[in-house]
């Protein structure tokens, strides 16, 4: 790949939703052609772009085409599969990240395991391939602990609290005897993000933390700059630093993190909860919080470009709209701090994130 | 017109150029569905909406389709042809801005008188339709004066400066003896323009006064928010809201102003020069400098939303660049302070608007 890639390339995104379609608009800023790869016709980031190829994330025709016709490929969700990744490395693309990134972002024992060889500490955890592990790991790691598949899952899918031994068998069934982890319990005050970018020649931007409001296991709100001692923000910096260059990265990562207080020794006090390697949900504040949000920011990066800037110009409170709040728009669309992102999808089912406000204030 | 307009609804824009791209990225962040008509497959702006229709601006079929398919009809140029306005509004689409601005801002004559009679003074000027009339008008005038064609001509184009009787019939030869218009010379200090909105329920909101700066009568930069006192302001504000209500106007409109300077009486020290009625090229600094850009206040606008606001909170340099000028993307693209938006226009051509790059700065 030419690097920096010119204006005028090609860039291809696999995933049209909303992450996509936030991608999408951010290139095109930068004078970049996009296509989108999603199985399901008329995306919402298929509606911004040039083009989609409507067909299986692992059709190899549509990996061919996507490959010859794009200089760089990304992607708005971890879980592609990593044959789809060879064969658009295979076509000519360049992909951001790389291989090597989304294979440990899949799989939530080697995420651990490789968070911690890289100093950003997690919460103890251990391997469950059957029941006889869970046990032994409910016993070492203590309840109630939380038990999640090792691949795939998001939002709180996929994942149950083990409250006791005698629970366990239970636990194993609901997430479907699958390869999992135990995770013992953190004991935090409150839930923290920070988005950082790295890019192709490895330099690093890391954006102010935003704290985050889940609610039924679905991000509600982040408010960013979150309100942290410059100790804290330096830690998580220092953590996204880490991780980025363990992973040789290119693009924009989220670091979820649990705050464990200001009684903890300042070097413990942030464990790394899990790592997602896109553009992040809680990363939305930059869209009006930054001169350069996270969108632009992993355009960049992956463009070869030099990263922008990530100091923010306002207090954002970032609230998702899920579902039929996004009947909200009414009303929102009368405040003059609220800045409206709403994602173009037809049916607001229940919990789906139709699209997200951002009520702007001074810093 | 249901108003305000559902996000899902789907918007109409005549023109497929950098200013439709740049709206048609606005009213997708609102969640509308875009489709531009323009004749040129590929357009800048059609790359980044749901659809293009590739047909001539007056072509009946394509203005049927367009009217049927789109709740809300508006334009990046103000060039439409009164008869494709009608077909589209008897498509069944709300056009805006409407039939009457557009055809008052397609005449020069009629434009002036219009901004006369509504107390927004312009230079003196006189209809031209023959060399007689010309040297008439130049002997009232004085000379040099400046004659346009009264209909079409952008960019310094179609209009000439004549320096003396002399000249006369040269000058009505090289505008190719149509319909014109002779416009006194202006003692002028500086260019100032305004932008400014009014929505369907008659708000205005009028963001704060622009410095232009031109090159062979191409618009080069715009220094905005410009530094005039209070009064300046003011005087720029009364005169887009006569204008905007004087054409019981919906959507964004553009002023571009003459500033004769603090020696002249505060109610006479800026002339109207001309007006647009469309975003504006003297707008672009909104992107970068307020909450809520022009771009993005058109569509709500004509979309029956409440007006965004309109302060400014970064003071922005805003430069175009011009054909092989963006080859600067690179360089650019380093600068913290710069943000790029570039029109993915493939070929550049000596003069064509290629992008445009807001430098911001604190206030």
């Amino acid at each position: 790949m030419t690097s920096p890639l010119p204006p005028g390339s090609t860039l291809g995104i696999l995933g049209g939703g909303q992450l996509g379609r936030m991608l999408s608009q951010a290139a095109s800023r930068l004078g970049f052609n996009v296509v989108i790869l999603d199985p399901k016709e008329n995306s919402p980031a298929g509606r911004v772009s040039q083009g989609q190829i409507i067909a299986a994330y692992d059709d190899p025709t549509a990996l061919s085409v996507l490959g010859q016709t794009c200089q760089a490929v990304t992607f708005e969700f971890e879980n592609v599969p990593a044959s789809s990744v060879q064969a658009l490395i295979e076509g000519g693309a360049s992909v951001s990240p790389g291989p090597g990134a989304l294979a440990v972002a899949q799989d939530r024992v080697d995420e651990k395991t490789f968070l911690n060889g890289v100093g950003a500490t997690t919460v103890d955890f251990a391997p469950v391939d059957g029941l006889d592990d869970l046990l032994a790991a409910l016993q070492r790691l203590g309840s109630p602990a939380l038990l999640k598949t090792r691949r795939e899952g998001y939002d709180g899918k996929g994942q149950i609290w083990v409250r006791s031994a005698a629970m366990a068998a239970d636990a194993w069934h609901a997430i479907g005897r699958r390869p999992a982890i135990l995770e013992a319990r953190a004991d935090f005050r409150r839930e923290l993000s920070v988005i950082a970018a790295r890019g192709r020649d490895g330099a690093i931007a890391v954006y102010p933390l935003g704290e985050n409001i889940h609610a039924d296991g679905v991000l509600k709100t982040t408010l960013a700059p979150a309100h942290v001692d410059a100790g804290t923000q330096a830690r998580a910096t220092a953590i996204a630093e880490a991780i980025l260059n363990g992973l040789d990265y290119v693009g924009v990562l989220g670091v979820e993190l649990f705050d464990l207080g200001p009684d903890v020794d300042e070097g413990a006090r942030l464990l790394v909860n899990e790592i997602a390697p896109r553009v992040h949900n809680t990363g939305h504040w930059t869209q009006d919080g930054c001169v350069c949000d996270q969108f632009e920011q992993h355009i960049r990066a992956i463009a070869g470009w030099p990263l922008g800037p990530t100091t923010a110009h306002f207090r954002v409170e970032m609230t998702n709209l899920l579902g039929d709040e996004v009947e909200q728009w009414s009303k929102l669309s009368g405040k003059s701090d609220a800045r409206l992102h709403l994602y173009g999808k037809a049916e607001a089912r229940p919990g789906r994130k139709m699209g997200h406000v951002n009520r702007v204030k001074p810093l």
